[in-house]
Parts: C-alpha cells; sequence; structure tokens
C-alpha cells in the first residue's frame, strides 16, 4: 500500500508517493499560484497526484489516503484549513476538496511545520521516540509538537508556535505584533539582522567583502567568515546561537522530549552550529544532572519533511 | 468508592478522603519532620490514611487506590521517585512503600504541580477540557500540563518546567542557575523582589510606612498600596502583571490549551490582577482574532488542588 502526500507552499504545491516504509518513491510539483481562487489551486493539486501515479504505474486503488501539510490552522479532525493568509483559505473545506477533486476517499490535513515534525517523528531524526519537538529555521521559525506519536496543536489547532514565545521581554519587533519573540532572534532572518547589525558597527570585518562579492547578507556569511577567522564573525555566531540556546532549553525544560529536532538551511552549518550549541543546552537546562535528558538531532527528512510527514498523518 | 489523596510537602504531609464525585470529605495532617529516613516519613503517611478511614467509618475495602503528590520527579510509571531535594529520595520506590506500610493494592504518584493541575482539570477550573495548563504562583512558579485528562511531564518526567522558561535574556539570576526564567519574576517571590526595588528607588511611597507596620514586604504589599492610590504600589503592580501576561502568552502560544488556570496566594488579588492581565493577554497572544481563544481562570481548590489531584491520578 501507498501513501500520498502533498506539500502546499505559498510558491509550489509538492507533492510524493510514499510506501509502507515512509520512503518517498517519487515526487513532483507544479506552482500553486496562491493568487488564485482556492479550488483552481486544488484542482492543480489533484492533477498532480494523478500524474505522479500514472508516471509511477499505479492507480488511486492503490493508495490508503492522501494527507495535506498546508500553511496556517488546519483543523484535523474536519478538514477544513480554518485561516492561512496567503492562500485566500478562510474556513476552507480542504479535506472535502481534494476527495472531490482527486476521487479519494481518505484525506488528512496539518498545518505545514506541525507534518514535517511528524514526518521527523514517523521516518527521520525522532523515529522511534514518542515525544518529540521539532524547530524549523527559516524565513521564520515553525514549531511542531509530537505527544505519543500524535501531532499535538491545542483544542483551536493553533498551537505550538514556538516561535512566538518571547525570551526577551520589550525584545526586537516580531512579525506577529510582540516584541522579542524567539523567531526574532533565531530564525534565519535573525541571523541575518545580527549579521547586518554588526556590519553596521564596525568596519574591521572581512564580512563587508564578502557581502560586496555575494551581493547581499545571507544566513552563511558570519559562518563562512568566522571560519576564516573574523572576529566580528565569531561575535555574530556566539550570539546568533547562545538566544537559539536558550530557546531550546525552554523547550527542554517544558517538554522533556525523547529528542529534538532542528532544521531549516542553518542546519548546513553541522558542527559548527551543534557542538557550542550544546555546550550552552547542557549547562542549562534544569534536568542537567539527570541521566535521562533529551537528545538533540538535526532533520533528517529536508524539504521532503512536509511531504513524507503528510503521507504519514493517517498512520 | 472512595480514593485517597496524600499531598506530600516537605513541612506537612496532608491526605484526604475523596469520593467519587471529587469530593474531599474529609483531611487531616501530620508533621512531615522531612530530616528523618524516608521510609520512617511513609510509615507516618500510612498511619495518617488510616486514622481518616476511621474517623470517616470506612475500612481499605472501600478505597480504590491511593495517590500522592510529591516533591521533586516522580516516575508515574514505576512509582519511584527519582530525585526530591528536600525528602532525602533518590530513587525511592514511594509507591511500593505506601502500598507495604498502608496495605493497599494500588498506589499512583506524581510530582506536585502536576497533582495540582491534575486536581484543577479534573474537579476544579479546567474541569469538562481535554487540554490545561497551570501555574501556581508562590516562592516559586509551578507548573503542570495536562493533554487528554493525563498529566504530561515529558519522558523523565521532569518537565512542565514552566517556570524555568526564560522570558528576558541574561535577566534576573533564578535559583535554577538560569538567568531571566519566568519564575523570576512572577512568582511571589517575584513580585516581593520587585517591591523592594521600588521601595529602594524612592522615597515617595506609602508602602515605607505599610512595611514598618507589617514588619515586612509581602505580595500584598503593592497591591494595598495601588488600591490607595500609591503610585509606586501601582508601578510595581503593573510591571509585575506585565512580566505574568508576557509568560502566559508565552504558554497559550505553545499548547492552545481550553484552559488556563492560576493558582497561589496571588490570586486573592482577583479582579485586580485579572483584569489587566486580560488586557495585555488579548493583545499579544498569536490567536487573538480567533474565535476560540484560551480561556483565564483561577483555580478553584486552593491548597487542596494536590490531595484532590492525587485522589484523581487513578482516574
Amino acid at each position: 500500500m501507498y501513501y500520498i502526500g502533498i506539500d502546499l507552499g505559498g510558491t509550489n504545491i509538492a507533492a510524493g508517493i510514499v510506501d509502507e516504509e515512509g520512503k518517498l518513491v517519487r515526487k513532483g510539483s507544479v506552482p500553486t499560484r496562491a493568487e488564485r481562487e482556492a479550488d483552481e489551486v486544488i484542482k492543480d493539486m489533484a492533477s498532480l497526484c494523478r500524474n505522479l501515479l500514472d508516471e509511477e504505474g499505479l492507480t488511486l486503488s492503490d493508495v490508503a489516503y492522501a494527507g495535506i501539510a498546508t500553511p496556517g490552522i488546519a483543523d484535523h479532525d474536519t478538514g477544513v484549513v480554518v485561516y492561512a493568509n496567503n492562500l485566500r483559505f478562510s474556513n476552507y473545506p480542504l479535506a472535502a476538496k481534494l476527495k472531490e477533486f482527486l476521487g479519494i476517499e481518505k484525506v488528512y490535513i496539518e498545518n505545514d511545520a506541525n507534518a514535517a515534525a511528524k514526518g521527523e517523528a514517523a521516518c527521520g531524526a525522532a523515529k522511534g521516540y514518542k515525544n518529540s519537538v521539532m524547530i524549523t529555521l527559516g524565513t521564520g521559525l515553525g514549531g511542531g509538537i509530537i505527544i505519543n506519536g500524535e501531532v499535538y496543536s491545542g483544542f483551536n489547532y493553533a498551537g505550538a508556535e514556538l516561535g512566538h514565545v518571547v525570551i526577551e521581554v520589550d525584545g526586537l519587533q516580531c512579525t506577529c505584533g510582540r516584541r522579542g519573540c524567539w523567531e526574532a532572534y533565531s530564525s534565519a532572518t535573525g541571523l541575518i539582522n545580527m549579521t547586518k547589525a554588526k556590519l553596521g558597527e564596525t568596519n574591521d570585518t572581512i564580512m563587508h567583502d564578502m557581502v560586496k562579492a555575494d551581493g547581499k547578507v545571507s544566513g552563511r556569511t558570519a559562518f563562512d567568515a568566522m571560519r576564516k577567522g573574523d572576529k566580528a564573525g565569531q561575535e555574530v555566531v556566539d550570539k546568533y546561537i547562545y538566544y537559539l540556546a536558550m530557546g531550546i532549553v525552554n523547550m527542554i525544560n517544558i517538554f522533556q522530549p525523547e529528542v529534538f529536532v532542528i532544521g531549516g538551511g542553518i542546519c548546513n552549518e553541522k558542527n559548527y552550529l551543534t557542538d557550542p550549541l550544546m555546550k550552552i543546552i547542557d549547562k542549562e537546562q534544569y534536568s542537567r544532572d539527570s541521566s535521562k535528558r533529551t537528545q538533540i538531532r538535526i532533520a533528517e527528512l529536508g524539504n521532503d519533511a512536509g511531504i513524507i510527514g503528510a503521507a504519514m498523518l493517517g498512520k
């Protein structure tokens, strides 16, 4: 038996066919063109699924169900997207629409960050563990909570907004309206802003030349400069990792999950990120003297976490 | 059928007999004398339970089980207290010991803050709801998380340390070793410290005279001064409530529970606490535009929350 997983993004609809072991056997994508009527988007989603099945030599009878990872607040009990800003979804019956347009009997939906956490829990870095928490460090800081193998998102499906936990009262302005949210410091955007601030403070850094060559400040600028022995780059990285650690320890003290998973492009820094991070976490966490401590792991599924997580929603 | 609930504190062992409806029909207490061998403490606990049953005209055959709320890390699966600083418990088989000394077949154990949350969820402010979060504002800031009606405390039973979530990076020193923990601002101790800081800043406040009359700064000093029109008292209360709200909104953004319960002596301030608190929470929370928002409620069980929660652990 196979499962269809769909990751509905603001730019692209990505979909894949996943086997019993959670392996992605085929995937593809089409542009979302999010400005359209929602029904038109979902009709393209259904076509994409049909094409993938054809290419793999499968039919709907080989598929147990489809799962959709969607932005916004997804009521996984009714299959209705309560609200998604980018996609003109407002109380939109997403599951029912895909059932209709694809002709499939069972469709599950979940918020995209939650689905990624489910993917890592079912087939990735947190495989085999009952409780895990995942963050994705991208433009924002997305969060997902898995308790007893299932996504936890609160009674209104709007929970797990781990990026919108204030770690510095009256701190940096966040897009959510609050000040001092973890996201404002520890997202890739937060790192870029820290790098820009340092560039404004000092001329004594090779980062100015790097930015000229690259044409922009990126999440890699400070890490690359640090590796070349640049003091200012090191200071940016140290500060970034310190704030990231503060937020992760917060989550450990709350959840004490078996595994805490970190995803997003910054994970490509590997040990340059995780070694100093672990030093702070080991020192700060409430249960630092316990023999049972949360494992910190880098996400394993990369950009496929949403597809695979969606495909695992019914398992 | 009846249930025995026991709240094991550093100073007293309080116990009660609770009926099917969660009503406390009889309670009593004896000194803990925590410096003794753990077995001696539990023998006294068993005697207390026997006496309560006698006084109520009941025998052990009328009792389904006993539950114990204990300080420290309580492994509710094995009945072993992994660690409790005050009570000389280190991998102490608490449930097994009470079974032996009382001659009862079933004993459940749980951390005391978690048990209080269970009590409020089963019989108090969060009754009838699947998911709730409780904080108790006392010397520290205790937390308890109820998910699907059950205590959630992570894979090592050490979670729900909501007081040890940093809300101000590099902020006030906390007893846990971190800086800027929510507990350092929002516990009763935090309020007293804020009041003392204000007294050090200004002579233009009636709080100096109040403290002279009372002999000490208490959690009521600033609230009482505020009600008498004192500007410095108002400033302390405003600041205290602001930090408290920041932490509560953090928890709402993470958990989106049906109910968030606030316990502890500061709740006696009633609307002077909750009205300004709600204004900030309504403005700050991520789901402020949603029709489904977390209800903020004052705890209903007072000091009996631990006993009643312990008595409900098996239900």
